[in-house]
């Protein structure tokens, strides 16, 4: 059954990949399954035919026969439940590696949006700047666990997991902060993450995306 | 073998069942498992031995034989994958009851829990007020694109599911506030999830525990 996603027609991140579209992407590819790419505007996404498939008008979504799914962490973990590549075979260590997609986004990712959404909703705010040291505290305490955990380890539990995949895509949001370079053992994992082959393809077919667009000159 | 989960010693709730380990109790009670509880004390928590288990030094964390979890979101999950009561047979509806599970910790919580945050740490900072207006605004509008879906369903995808336990979960932060009583929908959703024995027998164990603390006077 082909295996159809939905992502920006314009992406506001012009093509870095930050969009959640790319870690879907990542996770086929590394499953190694086609897939189809649905792009909507942001008018689309507020529609009700979106609406039905996304309650929250938001990207990605994930179609595949009867099935549409939501929630990039859900579709990844469908992906990885359904397709080699992406999980151990052993049971414990299954679970272990689901728990790092879990900590991924409900540990880490709310204080890194958080970052995002108090530059964007509140970056005129004459309080701004003392509310981003606050910001910046708590982003900051959760890279030092997570490099702590981390050691000098390849990856988070093992081998290469959804888990390090979603934990990857979420401190890729820091790219390019002063933050990230704080921490040179998250900078390594996350480049170990980008260097691998399912990530550029994902990757390029995301920003093919963006320079399709851009070359139109709408 | 026996499951032995973590939670506070001394919950900051005093009872009220906002920790996360009432969510594994709640789905452990679905799921019809008994489990041991270890209490450990904020300083225990911040300890090699917890962050061995816990690298972000939280509760609740999950033992099972030679198994170790933690995430209360990858618990429930671990625990409805495991054990029947809380996802249903069907593969598609499964995928979809799951992707539930990730809407609560994802879209829903981290809006939710930064209300909490705005209070504890920068509820003294003169520009508080002005914050907490955008928080409740970013709350309001999950609120109201959950309460759309739910329309006059009892539960957001067929039978009660792990993904109603911690949407649930997570919308009981709210209990109290002004905020829930503008969704009249979303509050005779939770009180259905309170209504549940399971919820009930969970409650008062978790309860049980701030008052053999109290009546401890320690």
């Amino acid at each position: 059954m082909t295996i159809t996603i939905t992502a920006f027609e314009r992406s506001p991140d012009r093509g870095k990949g930050l969009a959640r579209d790319m870690r879907v992407r990542w996770a086929l590819e590394e499953a190694g399954q086609p897939y189809d790419v649905r792009l909507v505007s942001f008018k689309t996404m507020k529609e009700h035919a979106h609406l039905a498939l996304q309650p929250f008008g938001q990207i990605p979504t994930y179609e595949e026969g009867d099935l549409a799914l939501f929630e990039s962490g859900a579709i990844i973990l469908h992906i990885a439940l359904n397709h080699g590549g992406l999980l151990p075979d052993d049971a414990n260590a299954r679970a272990r590696a689901i728990t790092w997609i879990f900590a991924a986004i409900s540990t880490m990712e709310p204080v890194i949006v958080d970052r995002e959404t108090a530059r964007f909703e509140e970056g005129k705010e004459s309080w701004y700047p003392e509310r981003l040291a606050h910001v910046e505290r708590r982003i900051r305490k959760r890279l030092g666990e997570l490099s702590a955990r981390l050691g000098d380890a390849e990856w988070l539990d093992g081998n290469f997991s959804a888990g390090d995949l979603q934990m990857i895509s979420v401190l890729l949001r820091l790219e390019g902060s002063a933050l990230l370079g704080e921490y040179p053992s998250l900078c390594a994992y996350i480049a170990r993450g980008q260097a691998r082959p399912a990530f550029k393809r994902a990757f390029e077919a995301q920003k093919a995306v963006f320079l399709a667009v851009s070359a139109g000159g709408q």
